[in-house]
């Protein structure tokens, strides 16, 4: 068995208490294999000193390759600002550029602690690729549209959907996996749903959509079908225990009750729904109707980075504005939320350090300005601490990031990449 | 002349364009000699190379002290946090706390490339001091309160108030200005600011108080004096163009006309509104009435960071939230409050990179993995960049951080010294 020692740091715990202990990890399968006092012997040692280790976090919906996008289109409402800055440019996206992007993303969440992640996007076979090389652990899913398209292109653009997702299942050691991503309710038509629903859950592919995320995307339902958005998905076979939704705003009481019984998920993505007025999600009224919530960046187009730290305060700040009561969505709830409660809804053995769990973790230098005095590292955990706090990330076992240097991608290389990439997909779409 | 030269960077303009020019500081008299070409010669020079230089950026309304608190009380709303958390640990405050807290906060602000504050609190000469000390340009205040003093203790309060504001102003070679600073319209007696505001006014020395925050603190003037709380500061002679308050969350439309043809600005403070669940400020439509509005953090037991950074992200969010609208405060109009507006509401001819300014400026560094690709520079210092992107901060021409290393302050010595300060306090007030 080949080893690496996290040592001498604190340990954030499943109960999220804080615990004096090393963790002794089994790189061969990537697990968590004891915590304890290290014996001296291990094949690796990672310092951990002064440090917080923390689970990695589980950024459960983002478009990882949209950080091209970072910048180039800011304050404008979500229909303009797709219709207007993003579909044109997307329409111009090459697998290359998917490729610049993801990698982009990718190493920017490794640099955050962040090792699992959802993705739907186009060109996923190139972001499954990235996510290869890069180390994460990744739900992928080929984003699937029926809107402005004729029959025959819908039902191309569906049947890649769910061959990307049968095929790419369970690749990269175990660490891919992926979905089925129709992008909407009402960005696909009824009958495609009504088609290809069956056939993923068939196929033991979970379904990811966005669904409720402004108002315009609920009254055009309620007004077609006489039902919420989300009856309309239940009557359609979407919700299930292993289907997950994205931003959930615009959820009603009756919409919540649905999805407690459904067992269906909800991504809460904060920073995007402020960016673009969207709405502030009801976090609590969720949390208490017993609906799991997981937190996602969304892209960097609507961000404008991909820092889940940022995201962790972000959400306890609107929760508690959403409820008007500042003892709403506290620390304690956020922090699941980025991390266990994000393992089960993505459905990977993570999110928290413990024997026999996947080794995904993150330390967190404590030995700062910002994170002094230490009253509460949960507290600090959401409210004070940033991406840049992060000394190491460990995914699956291996070292992704190592003091600060990445291990497994060069982030000169990326950038330069990267910034090459958007230069020319922009000038392209102009 | 001794000089400073910062060198190869691009440089934020006060139009907010980017140029490509090296910056000239005559270190004398702390202000920009030059914008162009460097020729070399310099006392010293700033490396900018990959680098933006920004102004230092103007935190308008802070406790800085109040790190001691960060992280001790969380997830509460205003009125309890400040009745069972804040008020029974700060009567246990010392002088040494004090200097110990402002230490943390203003290394931290340096940190992330904040030169100037305004700061209400108490043992103010402590706070002098640490500003003297560290470098930076401060506007302070003693707060000073009557509810829950009998007239004697009140009346010392106020002349402690004036007696510091009279004695402090213009010290520390002139980076230290001084505030009169009553707590807030319902928690100090009508007849105290009746008495006081003259004498203020009289001294010259300008008026900052917290206002309409909540509405606990709305509901009370208008039950008592059938006028909305702004229309009551007016009464008292409060609003004058060199009077600033913080918050104005709940702020109606005549209060906002008022606030406008006073000339009096308003500090905004996001964070704080939100993790308070105090409300969310109307800036828009402060904006558009003609208020200048300028941003800060607040106390870090509110926030939890002191970081300016964090406070224009939020601000755009919650801006474009309170508006229901994505176009709503830009990061233009929120870059400009944490710069120009800032500096232009506590009175410094700082906040803009120009020659004859103040040499208070911070350098970020933009070779980062979240700041790439770089399709629009103002767009990434609100929606991207954070904190610990300051590469230098100056203030007054004096260099007080250079590639991350603070030159005026020790981190380390103030670490240590503010955790020991937190826990000898809430020890005592337990």
């Amino acid at each position: 068995m080949n080893t690496l020692a996290v040592t001498d740091g604190q340990v954030l715990r499943p109960d999220h208490s804080i615990e004096r202990t090393d963790v002794l990890i089994d790189t061969d399968n990537g697990t968590i294999k004891q915590l304890g006092e290290f014996d001296g012997t291990a094949d690796k040692q990672l310092d951990a000193a002064g440090g917080l280790v923390i689970p990695g976090l589980v950024n459960a919906h983002t478009h990882v390759a949209m950080t091209l996008f970072r910048g180039a289109a800011d304050d404008k409402p979500l229909d303009a600002w797709l219709q207007e800055d993003i579909w044109p440019v997307e329409a111009e996206l090459t697998g290359e550029d998917v490729r610049a992007g993801a990698r982009l993303g990718i190493a920017e969440m490794i640099r955050s602690g962040t090792t699992a992640i959802a993705d739907m996007y186009f060109f996923m076979p190139e972001v499954a690729a990235v996510v290869e090389e890069a180390g994460i652990r990744a739900r992928l899913g080929h984003g699937c549209i029926t809107v402005g398209k004729d029959d025959e292109a819908a039902h191309e653009d569906f049947e890649a959907g769910l061959a990307f997702a049968r095929e790419y299942n369970n690749t990269a050691d175990g660490r891919v996996k992926t979905l089925f991503t129709p992008h909407s309710l009402t960005t696909v038509d009824e009958q495609f749903y009504e088609e290809y629903i069956p056939k993923a859950h068939e196929a033991g592919i979970p379904v990811h959509i966005h669904a409720n995320e402004t108002p315009q995307e609920v009254e055009p339902l309620v007004d077609e079908y006489g039902k919420r958005p989300l009856e309309y998905a239940d009557d359609l076979g979407v919700l299930t225990d292993a289907t997950f939704l994205a931003h959930g705003v615009h959820v009603d009481e009756t919409e919540r009750k649905l999805l407690a019984g459904r067992g269906t998920s909800v991504v809460h993505c904060p920073a995007s729904n402020m960016k673009l007025a969207s709405g502030m999600a009801p976090i609590q009224k969720l949390h208490d109707a017993g609906v799991t919530v997981a937190l996602g960046t969304d892209g960097a187009g609507s961000n404008n980075d991909l820092d889940m730290f940022d995201e962790m305060r972000d959400a306890a700040m609107i929760g508690k504005l959403a409820e008007d009561d500042a003892s709403a969505v506290p620390a304690d709830a956020v922090l699941e939320m980025a991390t266990k409660a994000g393992a089960e809804t993505l459905g990977f053995d993570s999110g928290r350090i413990e024997e026999g769990a996947n080794a995904d973790l993150a330390v967190l230098d404590l030995d700062s300005l910002h994170l002094t005095p230490q009253h509460d590292l949960v507290s600090h955990l959401v409210y004070a601490a940033r991406g840049s706090d992060v000394r190491h990330t460990v995914c699956d076992g291996q070292v992704l990031m190592e003091d600060r240097e990445l291990t497994t991608l060069s982030a000169d290389d990326v950038m330069a990449e990267a910034s090459e990439h958007a230069t020319e997909l922009f000038g392209r779409a102009e």
